[in-house]
C-alpha cells in the first residue's frame, strides 16, 4: 500500500449494482479507504468464474465523488474484476471485496458462486481478496453483522496481506447476535437437484434448476456449515490451486502407463 | 457399474454440440460403452461452473440410435450435467467425459473453463469425471491423439473408479507424436490481460477481453504446462475442496479474534 494514500478497495458482487448487500458494503467500507466499485448491471448469481470472450463488455460511470467511484458493467463478476483492475483503476487495489452476497456461499457453493468467482480472480491477479456473504437471500436483509465481520477481516488483511494464491470466503449467519468468527474448512456436500419440468406459455417443455444442499459432514465442527448453524461467522481460506496433491503424489508412482515406453 | 450392461458414458462439452472435438470424442468412445450426450446448443467457452437459475433451460433430442443418444441444451455445461443426469439418463452414468475441448485447459484455466466446470459438477454428484482438452483452438484440429489418451485414461477410470471429490483434467498437446502421459500439478500463473478498447458501430465504447497466459513456474517439471511443452499429455487430479488446508491449520491457531470472548 502506498504510504501517502488511503488503501484502495475494489468492490464488486454478483447480485448487481443495485443490490442492498453491495450498497451496505460500500457504506461500511468508506471509512477504510478509497472505494472503486465495478459491479454487474444486473443479477449474475451462479456465474462462477465465467468470463465473456465472444461478446464485448460495456462499463458505465454511475457516480463519482471524493474517494468513491461506482461503475456498472454489462459482464460477469470476473469481467468486472478484469476490466476494472486493468482499465478503470489508476493503481493496483490494496484489497478486493466481493459481496455482500444475498445468500450463503458456504460449502460447495464456492464452485458456482459469482461472488467467489470474482474473489478468485482478484487472488489470481495478485490482489488480497475476500468474498462476503450473508445467509439470507431476501432483498431487504439486515447486513449489519456481515458488514461488521467483513470489516474485521478486511482490516486484518489490509494490515497483514494474504499469501499468494490464497483468498478468503467469509459467510455470516443472518442473526442479530453472531457469536464470533471461526476459521473453517469447506463443507463437503452436493446440491440435491429438484428440477421442475414445466411448460412455457406456448406449450413447450422447459426445465427450471433448483435444489437443496445435502451436507455430507453435518457433525464436523471444522466446517463452515457447522459454524454457521451454531451462530458463528465462518471464514474459509481458499486456494486457486485445485490440484489434489495427495493423489498427484500417489498416482505419479502408481499409474503404470505414465512413461513414454509403455505407450 | 451394472454387471449386465455396458458402461454408461455421459458426454458434454463447452464448445457446443456441433464442435468437432465433441464428435471425435463420441466416435472414439462408442466402443467403450453406451453414450448419452447432453451438450450446449452453441459455444459456452469460459462459462466455468456457471448455472442457470433465473431462466428456464430447454433440451432437444437430436439423435437416437442403439447405444447413442444426443441432446442439445440451451444452458451452460454445468446445466447440461445437472439436467442430463437428473432428467435424461435412466441410470447413473459410470463415467462423465467433458470435451474434447478446442484449446488447452491447463494451469489456471481450470477456474474459467466450462469443460472443467462440467467435470467438477460430475465429480460433485458422484460420477467419476474427466475433462479432455487439446491445445489447439482451430475448428478442424486433429483430435486423434486426444481421443487416444482420453480412452486410455477413461478405461483406467472405468476399471478403478476415482476417489470421492477427485476428478481429472487431461490436456493433450496438438502434435502427432505425443510422448506419453504424465501425472502433473496445476501450473501457477495468471492471464495477462490485453483488453481492447474499441467503439461499436454507434460510437459507444466497448471492451473486448483477451490476454496471454503468464507461466509463473516454467521450469517446474511437475507442472502440466511443462509436460505439454515437452510433448507429453498432462493429467492433473483436481479436487472440489478448495480449502487451503495449510492456512486453515495455521490461522485457526493464530488469528486472535476467532473466539467469542474477543468480539
Amino acid at each position: 500500500m502506498s504510504k501517502n494514500k488511503r488503501p484502495l478497495v475494489f468492490i464488486t458482487n454478483d447480485d448487481g449494482i443495485y443490490a442492498k448487500g453491495l450498497n451496505e458494503l460500500i457504506k461500511g467500507f468508506r471509512k477504510i479507504g478509497e472505494i472503486v466499485v465495478v459491479a454487474p448491471e444486473g443479477a449474475r448469481s451462479g456465474m462462477s468464474g465465467a468470463i465473456t470472450s465472444l461478446n464485448p463488455v460495456r462499463i458505465d460511470l454511475l457516480r463519482k465523488e471524493e474517494d468513491l467511484t461506482i461503475y456498472s458493467c454489462s459482464g460477469t463478476p470476473v469481467d468486472c474484476v478484469k476490466l476494472g483492475v486493468n482499465s478503470i483503476v489508476s493503481r493496483k487495489p490494496d484489497l478486493l471485496v466481493a459481496g455482500i452476497n444475498h445468500g450463503s456461499n458456504a460449502a460447495v457453493c464456492v464452485i458456482y458462486s459469482g461472488t467467489i468467482g470474482a474473489t478468485l480472480e482478484g487472488c489470481i491477479i495478485g490482489i488480497p481478496s475476500m468474498g462476503v456473504s450473508l445467509t439470507d437471500h431476501s432483498p431487504n436483509a439486515d447486513f449489519s453483522q456481515a458488514v461488521k465481520y467483513g470489516k474485521l477481516v478486511a482490516e486484518k488483511v489490509l494490515l497483514e496481506g494474504l499469501p499468494k494464491g490464497i483468498c478468503l470466503n467469509l459467510n455470516v449467519p443472518s442473526i442479530s447476535d453472531v457469536k464470533g468468527l471461526k476459521i473453517c474448512t469447506q463443507t463437503k456436500g452436493n446440491w440435491q437437484e429438484k428440477i421442475e419440468k414445466l411448460k412455457d406459455p406456448y406449450d413447450r417443455v422447459i426445465y427450471w434448476l433448483g435444489g437443496e444442499f445435502a451436507n455430507e459432514e453435518p457433525e464436523n465442527t471444522c466446517c463452515d456449515e457447522w459454524a454457521l448453524s451454531k451462530g458463528y461467522a465462518a471464514l474459509v481460506p481458499l486456494q486457486v490451486d485445485m490440484t489434489a496433491h495427495y493423489f498427484y503424489e500417489l498416482w505419479k508412482k502408481k499409474w503404470e502407463f505414465c512413461t513414454e515406453s509403455n505407450l
